[in-house]
């Protein structure tokens, strides 16, 4: 792995973490910050691993942007700056590992974002999150691309609008994290749920993810038109000819890949 | 009604109850099983019912494609496979009458696409969900299309990912289905809903469903244009009319169809 | 503000208060009231009010159409107040205001779809909603559009098909309605969720609203194309450029829009 500076990139098993290391600036996402996150996640793509963490050092998970390196600015480094936010946001929902945000403390804009990017999501009794960009001078316009995906249309106009944080509970109901634990079972609880996202075949399940994300928010005819050729393409695999066969056969399956 | 080698057509008063009936096979839909289905709603969307009730015999609901089935089909054949499974799929949200699927037991990848699939479900306390392409070697891609249009992203990236089933209670809490009850109590709670969803002129209900899907999954000034002049038609319908009448004049709506 | 006949407009500090005021006929939408109440909210979109309040006189909020001016319609007729109808729901998305719908009694048809379209929603205890048409003759099919974007497809389905009330505690967790407190706190709690949602610039929370109903049900990457966009372009205004440099200089913001 290359050398980084602001996150941390550790390889156990099958399932890489990376970790945002700006304690000191609550993982705020600077463009240097973002470019390491990005360049990561690429090189993860190439790997094969089969599993991805995203989480936080320090109090929080991620600030979002980091205003110090947004100030000045003009238009296009904004918009330089933005696109390489989004080049983030969905280079994770488009690597082939299954990515699992680990969130403790607050996940506030770009970094409720990251929430909101990543497939799966666990968090602590004690997270938080907010659009806060609502109460401020700067809306939360990227921001809210994911998480109006995650959550219903009213709740969505209410962090968007107030910028006030919801708890780790209220983020369950809406359906904006899978899990709540109480803190000192957070690992635990995102290694558990990796464990039964990672099962079977690897090549199968990456097809799977990046289909998933071309077919929603689509006219179900246009969905049924990509997820029926990819499903009947997949169908001559050896990993769903292997499925197939060790069912008949009645017999634990073997992946290749 | 024709006659069917795996499944039951069965009409009481206005209602069909459509029983999977392969119970020794867990009811999965090879391509017999399949085109008689679709030949079923066919049949029955001609005809004068109200409703259609989509049932299981045996242990199950159903489980999902037949893999004896699939396995020995090439790429064309496993298309035709998945075509003639989306037809019923899209068959049953096109046909004029109400549709409820009445759970019991497991409902399984294209078992639990059926359930997405029909309007409205019923299921019984100790029913289950699940996607399982995401645990073997061949994802469960058109499944995924009507079940991440019930529940919310991460919900659907859990179900399709992991492979693991979901309680009934669960599923409820999702949106994958509007009530559950014990089992004994299962058939009397589908027979409530259905009375309650089947009111009214059919002829209004059925061009409702129908412009229902089409506005659905699209932009809001999309399904506004749709939706306002459907609207504006029915409105010089005799159900219309009728409706309208029997309200202003304080008396019971008669309905010619 | 212009002299109205079925609503009352009045102004308490920077909040609007917008209260349909046909009690007598169950504050229904006759092609009049629907004007005036177009009519004031394009009025109160050019003026400085932070927020606008949509609340109704007597025992519901709304009843919906009024079918006495609906039934002698032709066509064209009905069209054409449809089209009314419906620019009143787009227009309270696109103002520059938070609007919040705060609801008593019944919310029925045309009335629920008032409650769907507005920003936000409190509701009472006692309050119900409903898209009756679906047990008469004729259908609601514009409702159903934002009724079909604030909860799942399923829930969607029973309300349209049933045409039966759910409580408010129901909506709630449906996503339909923000807030459900007792009677006698309703409007407490409307000035709350009113203040929380009005901090902040207003211009930039103006913009911001706008692109979330510009984005929303569409692909994620043209959701991303116009938030991006629009949110570079943001970063260059005032209330943009105050926000980040209060935050860095740790002082409070103060806001010229």
């Amino acid at each position: 792995m290359a050398e980084y500076q602001h996150i941390r990139v550790e390889r156990a098993d099958d399932v890489v973490r990376v970790t945002m290391d700006r304690a000191q600036k609550r993982n705020s996402l600077s463009a240097d910050h973002l470019a390491e996150l990005l360049a990561a996640f690429r090189s993860i793509a190439a790997t094969d691993a089969a599993g991805v963490v995203l989480a936080g050092e320090g109090p929080v998970f991620s600030a979002g942007h980091d205003f110090a390196d947004v100030a000045a600015r003009d238009l296009e480094g904004v918009r330089d700056l933005l696109t390489l936010c989004t080049d983030l946001m969905r280079t994770i929902e488009s690597v082939p590992q299954v990515v699992i945000a680990r969130v403790h403390g607050l996940a506030t804009a770009a970094g409720c974002q990251l929430v909101a990017s990543c497939d799966l999501a666990v968090a602590s009794e004690d997270a938080g999150f907010a659009l806060p960009g609502g109460k401020a001078g700067w809306f939360c316009h990227t921001p809210a691309v994911p998480v109006a995906r995650a959550v219903g249309r009213k709740r969505l106009m209410e962090l968007a609008l107030t910028g006030d944080a919801i708890d780790a509970r209220t983020a369950e109901q809406w359906g904006l994290v899978n899990r709540v634990v109480p803190a000192d079972e957070l690992d635990e609880a995102v290694d558990d749920l990796m464990r039964r996202a990672t099962r079977g075949s690897r090549a199968s399940k990456a097809l799977g993810k990046q289909t998933l994300y071309a077919q929603l928010d689509r006219p179900e005819a246009d969905a049924y038109a990509i997820a029926l050729e990819v499903m009947a393409a997949a169908s001559q695999t050896p990993a769903a000819k292997e499925s197939m066969a060790s069912f008949l056969e009645k017999r634990s399956a073997e992946w290749a890949d």
